[in-house]
């Protein structure tokens, strides 16, 4: 195994996972490196996970309050969540253990904006944060760090915490070092002074994260891969979605509303956001920036090719082929990706200032441009909202993708009423589905259902919506937003009697 | 009538309300100036009204798209609307005639962010502005114009008409000269840069707004005081939550999470917003400041006896005596009082930075966290989100306040889910009632569930809370954020249904 860590006091604090764990007391609220599956702490996590189901079997209480950047894997939140080891969770999860506990109301969760979840931290409106656990790739000899695969909030939990366990993992890419912009100008009102930043790739911080070496309670070697999942091509669905998108941008530019080169592209996670940035390249876009929350193989694609010129992100998702393709041409990625803390990827005042165009996936919209981003029949949590709101709201377009509908069928993404709100109808513009776009920008209540129904909505379901729609026109109380409140959510109420929305 | 036109050639412009208003035809989409009842055109509306009357007459068909800086007067929205002049309205209004066509269904209303009007113009999302109607206090020689008693849109607006005319007001005061700050440093994306402001009174920008005097087709004389109601005492349920509120500072000050002088203050229009500032000079706090849309008379009482040293708004909206007053200690209230464009005074970026505490009304929230602003049962729209959302999302505190109970108790305020949403679980910080307060910050749903049906529901709704609680916690599908779907909007359909929210 490499070694990472060129610093001698640091050195001297190397010990097993197992011992660091150790360090971790039940009730401690623990803030842990880690962003949709990369740069996550590898070992500390399990070793805990093992401690704190020798602590419950012999009777004891052991859980912990958790704060991440984002979701992680199943060595961290699962591993943790299976023994028990979870009482509190934020901001972000996407691990199916967690997640089942969170739904059968063992785990309490808050789902939070992800460029607001340092401030919060800072602010003390979280509590005390106990301890950090953080991936790094190498410990320079001053002491700095050089990140890993995702900065998340580890700047935050650095200064932050009590105490401090460090994880070097030699199995990340030693071309990371320098491609990391960590800015060190936050502040707490009132001294706060704006951000420097006018262009996605603009540096305006250093590359490594300090530590306090005095707060530094052990350091772990690792050398184990980010766990990501295979990149897959996308689906019909998916490409239909990518092409409307892609439509649309062309007529804005050619209404003069858009330039050529667009404006700096944030793109969620998953599959079409993947066929979103194929369809870019293929409709012979090229020169375009980013400046988004992570960087999937499907971008890592576009900037190999230079259809994307700049990226900013706070994280590097890769899957094992990516990682491959990332380390073969590193001197060419290294100059057009920069990783930065989430609290500046996903900043209100730069998706301001940049003028972001915002892609984000949902769970379902309602016929007047809400969206539910998270929910399922209004109760049951998927992931989170993650930093859609930190973009929709501040953007300059908000777009919001699904498929029209869900389970071979069974659900409309468009309903009546969404069952649960993460975006409102004042912060959706565009609304698209495999079946077509809808400008919401500049209507009303009623011209954007009209617009919804008609593009989004699958066939199946369209008549559904149209008659609830024309029927609240006529019978609702008021005729802003027309419903008819007793059916407003029967569609979810028929999914979970029934398993299919339609009657 | 005092001469207040200074520029010869912009003299030369001068005509009746009547000759102006026959400049505004069938179609236009026209900005007007004004916000919460100040700085509104008094004149050519009302002449637009009767002409447009009488093209009715005629059997001619005559209606605007109608932009504003928030709502206006009787004189604007009220004489529009009752003509049936105004087919599409935005963003924000408060008139009955005018809100009672647009929940009739005769008018498209969209309601925005007071912060994003702007932008949304010069982005092209709203359509080409054809006509400029703006009240102004006077014209300097040069032709530069001295702002009116809100500065809301109206840079934006002289901006981008084809064509403007303009109101001179004799009866504003003459003092407001050298009050505003218009900033013209504002770009569209990729262009933009870091907005220069770190304190609530920073001036940024110029006193005067710039006009091309070649698009200028009118200029209209009026000598008329702004339409603002009395100033009413604050009741005894807006002092019990002024007083929660204060209560609160103070541990958080105590806690070490706020200074003594608090974060800059921005407090919604009413009778709670008066209470709470009354509130806090009762409560000892001095040299405070505020960063808001308006200063009303609570606010400028305070700013009179120095327990705000510095404020800052769009719009000074003062009753009658309100004025008297103003008028009579103006060199006390200039050098404290900053008036900017509505784009900064509610800038994400700004309300982010400085770290606002937001105080806004509510119509309800549900036990979850939820805040509906607008909706009476989902469907009649009140006023609009106007510049709540701006400040909740970004600001370092967002708070919403309402009574318990509306409609002598028919109305519980607090629901077991909100009937429509303009602030997410996300974005509601503290909820406060006369009952009590209740400190969202860092819970779960189920936690925040506890937290506000125990402090804030009213007690002869708490018990119907709790048990929808309970059984939801045992019957609900997903229990993350418990629901029973046919029972969570049960009590709006009551109410629409009887009157009365309980069985």
């Amino acid at each position: 195994m490499e070694n990472r860590i060129h610093n001698s006091y640091l050195a001297s604090k190397v010990m097993s996972a197992d011992q660091a764990a150790a360090q971790i007391l039940p009730g401690m609220t623990v803030g842990m490196s880690g962003f949709t599956g990369s740069g996550y702490p590898k070992a500390v996590p399990l070793a805990l996970a093992a401690q704190i189901e020798s602590a419950h079997a012999r009777g004891e209480s052991f859980a912990l309050k958790l704060l991440t950047g984002a979701s992680t894997a199943p060595e961290l939140d699962g591993a943790l969540a299976k023994v028990g080891g979870i009482d509190f969770r934020l901001p972000y999860q996407s691990d199916p253990d967690l997640r089942t506990r969170i739904n059968r109301g063992e785990i309490e969760y808050m789902d939070i904006h992800l460029g607001q979840v340092a401030q919060y931290t800072w602010f003390g409106f979280l509590g005390k944060l106990d301890m950090a656990v953080v991936e790094v790739s190498a410990i320079l000899p001053d002491g700095r760090l050089v990140p890993s695969t995702s900065v998340g909030n580890n700047k935050t939990w650095l200064d932050l915490a009590d105490k401090v366990i460090i994880e070097v993992n030699s199995a990340q890419p030693a071309g990371l070092d320098g491609m990391h912009d960590i800015y060190y100008g936050t502040a707490l009102p009132p001294e706060r002074k704006p951000i420097p930043l006018t262009g996605p790739d603009d540096r305006i911080g250093e590359p490594y994260l300090r530590v306090d070496p005095a707060k530094v309670v052990a350091v772990v070697e690792t050398h184990g891969p980010d766990r990501l999942g295979r990149f897959s091509p996308p689906d019909e669905s998916s490409i239909q979605i990518a092409n409307h998108l892609v439509e649309f941008f062309r007529h804005e530019i050619a209404m003069g509303r858009l330039g050529e080169q667009l404006l700096p592209l944030q793109s969620g996670v998953g599959n079409i956001a993947n066929a979103v940035l194929s369809g870019l390249r293929d409709g012979g876009f090229e020169g375009l920036t980013a400046f988004t929350e992570v960087i999937q193989d499907g971008m890592l694609d576009l900037i190999r090719t230079d259809t994307i010129r700049r990226a900013s992100a706070t994280a590097l998702s890769l899957s094992p082929e990516g990682v491959e393709e990332f380390g073969r041409n590193i001197e060419h990625y290294r100059s057009r990706i920069v990783l930065r803390p989430q609290e500046i990827s996903n900043h209100a005042e730069l998706v301001r200032r940049l003028g972001c165009i915002a892609i984000n996936g949902m769970v379902e919209a309602d016929i007047y441009g809400n969206v539910n981003s998270t929910h399922v029949a209004g109760s049951s949590i998927i992931n989170g909202i993650g930093g859609s709101g930190d973009f929709a709201r501040n953007g300059f377009l908000s777009c919001f993708v699904t498929p029209s509908t869900a389970k071979n069928g069974a659900i409309s993404c468009i309903v009546p009423m969404v069952s649960h709100v993460d975006h409102t109808e004042h912060d959706v513009a565009v609304v698209v589905t495999e079946q077509g776009l809808a400008d919401l920008r500049g209507l009303s209540p009623k011209q954007r259902a009209r617009a919804v129904i008609n593009n989004c909505a699958h066939p199946d379901y369209r008549p559904l919506l149209q008659d609830y729609f024309e029927r609240a026109l006529r019978a609702s109380p008021g005729k802003h937003t027309p419903h008819l409140l007793g059916e407003a959510l029967s569609w979810h109420e028929r999914f979970v009697a029934s398993g299919h929305m339609k009657p």
